[in-house]
């Protein structure tokens, strides 16, 4: 807006924190140190059983474009501290205008379902680049795995009925719309109204029409005529603009003449009232007037338990169509992902673990260079384990829950598993292809489909084992000692 | 993403009905209607007494760059209805190529305190034009009104401490981030951590540092003495990393060190914990310590309610860091304004009134081109009234509640009103300049301090009185029973 984007100016899309603590390294000498820092979330939103794994791709995007460009470096020079000089020095801000990253990023695939406590991107390299990705990094994958996990909760709910997401005008902003409709889109919509997203990402685009276009002729069965003489091949009535069922009759009439002319009417689309009653009326007016194939759309104010009554009612709707709940993620619109330093090293040194201490025990964090290993049992999805990379387990393994360290699961030899985080960036530069958007949503929905039923119901979900590696919990546990025995 | 955004493609910024209804109205020869559109909301969010307009400018900015470039018109080629046949005619395609918004918009200033059921913007135009501008002009108004709502009641419960918007890592996308900072600036907040938003929008950037920082030092002490020796002009040492008062000890004893380097300390930052209890601990250390103006800021979760309980306790801080819950109006994430056709014109005849009939009497529209009159009395508002701008109101006037048409208010010819809806396009041209956001977020926090304190409290606000000029009021009601005649 006003001219200028985020596109135009990625670097300055981070908290200024990050570039006076940028500064503060580069001053002090340490920016020698190299650093690992995790990602990970505390709990699954919706209070659901799983999320779904999204916005790696733009987020690799961004922080390879990452660089400052010669008026972002104006505006930082001109940025004062409150006693009036300048807070970035002029060779600071030289050596910014060369800055790239140039760490290695090891990530979740997308579109993989994913679990509070483990680590779901890994980055490390330099301090000062570790730190100047975390803002994008976060607002980018917090936000569209949280829609992702949404759309995949949504889509259940309509039980394989197809569900448009078109939420573009109650979006946060229109690249909140963009990330919106991508991450709906993984988590299994088939189409988007935002036309801009279908361009952008290749989603199928889709849409009815409006209100006003009843509205804008004298009747609305003359609205229903034109618009089957204008768009003959893309006739889904709205039929609520007066009177709901009046509306269906019409629409038959209409459909009727659109077929002696060749064409067939899709369906129509109910947008308020009682969707459950009325869709069944429609359903049985059609089938009657001879239109068993046009499908019965559904919208107003719907998510996944909405739409879960709406098929307890036996409502006869056959397409939904989901806006405000789910590009918001209406019920718990922040997904809190975090990021955090977990170990360090000057220039080849080994390296050390770090712990952030808390006085909220789920707030500790897990030290290390850390790793998940996805064990799998008959191709179910049975637990995984976070590992420190440089002692990963062999043989007959055991992980421990950090809530609750007698909780313990054991792996034995023979028990699969792969590795969860690939490499995705190695000293800055992109490994590989990220996959098609198309696949990352079949992944998605195959991948919810190995969980356990007990895992993925809406209320009171089970919740899917993930926990420390044995040794690594015991020096976890033996570091949050010295933290804390080094306060007494 | 990706490398498409929408300042590159700002007509796909729409759903994809409008495009196929724009094609409806072109073919169907209708493309010569002329329509009135107004963009209302129909309750106020977080169950507040008021809300703050913002969005405006962007929106404008939006409205005026509209256009489709040829990768756009090629995009819109390739779509096909479900028959295979292409969706749009190349003939449209090429109309569009030369399309531009033609039209008159009429807004409220940007900043204004605004309520339910009363325009905020109407759009009068060829339909089409109408039309196209509807999904953008929804998202952005949509999102920053409801961010600005949300900051102005943050801001009040903080009763003048400063407010710093912190949210970027937890909005809903990038530019989800960069609106949510400007409407949290107009709404009342100080400062954001957004560089990106402090460039783009002229808003103070403002930072302390993260846990990061002190965990990659040997030692907190040896972290906070080389922020010091870093950056000795910005020091508000952040000090939960292990142990709160202690990390104030440490703080104080950096703080005296450069002191006797000729700096002064800023403060403290405390992000976790009894902020109450651990503020006035740390208030009364620093002031022991000669620290009486260092300052102390807090943060975590925060939002109005939580500041109002902190205020409540006597909490010692100064300065409140907000993020994830103002960002994402974490309460409400979504404000619900729609965007109504309310008259229609062939050509130059006369404007013929429009409504949209619903089961759901808050969801009926009023008809009529229209405005709104905001009246005053001794400095405080006193109610709006829509009036049907054919037919001004003159002399003693009566507006009535269209929730309860019994409720009626009064208003003599001496009470002075002014129009709340002003010109600001004209045939599609902006008129004269916006004003500078801070002019912008100056009006805000002025207006909501001319409402009356029960108006703007938290819980259970009276309700600012918004009605329907009588005539335009009987002339709806008449038209209603109109609709429903005809139906039975």
């Amino acid at each position: 807006m006003e001219g200028l984007s985020w596109c135009s100016s990625p670097g300055l899309l981070t908290d200024l924190y990050q570039l006076t603590m940028a500064q503060g390294y580069w001053s002090s000498g340490a920016s020698r140190l190299e650093a690992s820092f995790y990602m990970s979330f505390r709990e699954n939103p919706f209070g659901g059983g799983y999320s779904v794994f999204a916005g790696l791709e733009p987020a690799l995007t961004h922080i390879q474009a990452l660089r400052f460009g010669p008026e972002d470096l104006a505006f930082l020079a001109g940025q004062h501290a409150v006693d009036g000089t300048p807070l970035f020095a002029e060779e600071f801000l030289k050596w910014l205008a060369g800055f790239r990253f140039s760490g290695d990023v090891d990530a979740v695939a997308e579109g993989s379902v994913v679990f509070p406590g483990e680590p779901v991107v890994r980055v490390t390299g330099p301090m000062i680049d570790c730190q100047l990705v975390e803002t994008a990094l976060l607002n980018v994958v917090n936000f569209q795995t949280l829609v992702a996990t949404k759309a995949s909760r949504v889509c259940r709910a309509a039980q394989g009925d197809p569900v448009v997401e078109f939420g573009l005008r109650r979006a946060q902003g229109p690249d909140g719309g963009l990330s919106a409709s991508r991450a709906a889109y993984i988590g299994g919509c088939s189409a988007t109204s935002n036309t801009l997203a279908a361009r952008a990402f290749g989603i199928p685009a889709a849409g009815t029409h409006a209100h006003s276009w009843v509205m804008a002729f004298r009747s609305e069965q003359e609205a229903f005529d034109e618009y089957a003489k204008a768009l003959p091949n893309n006739c889904t009535f709205l039929v609520d603009t007066y009177d709901t069922l009046r509306g269906v009759e019409r629409a038959i009439s209409t459909g009727l003449r659109l077929r002696e002319s060749g064409h067939e009417m899709l369906g129509i689309r109910i947008d308020s009232g009682d969707l459950a009653w009325l869709s069944i009326r429609a359903r049985k007016m059609l089938d009657d007037a001879g239109f068993p194939d046009a499908h019965i759309v559904a919208s107003n104010e719907l998510d996944e338990h909405l739409i879960g009554s709406l098929k307890e009612q036996g409502a006869a709707i056959d397409v939904w169509g989901v806006g405000t709940k789910l590009v918001t993620a209406h019920d718990q619109p922040a997904l809190g992902g975090v990021y955090k330093l977990s170990a360090i090293r000057e220039s080849d040194a080994a390296w050390e673990p770090k712990l952030k201490v808390s006085e909220q025990t789920a707030k500790i964090t897990v030290p290390g260079r850390l790793g998940v290993r996805r064990f799998e049992d008959s191709g179910k999805l049975v637990g995984d384990m976070v590992y420190e990379i440089d002692s990963p387990p062999s043989g007959d393994t055991v992980m421990v829950d950090p809530a609750d360290p007698t909780r313990r699961k054991s792996f034995d030899v023979l028990t699969s598993f792969r590795e969860l985080l690939e490499p995705v960036m190695r000293s800055g530069k992109l490994q590989g292809r990220q996959p098609e958007l198309a696949a990352v949503r079949r992944r998605a929905t195959e991948e919810v489909s190995t969980l356990d039923a007990t895992q993925t119901r809406f209320l009171n979900p089970h919740s899917y084992p993930v926990g420390l590696e044995r040794s690594l919990h015991d020096s976890r546990m033996a570091l949050i000692l010295k933290e804390r025995g080094v306060e007494e």
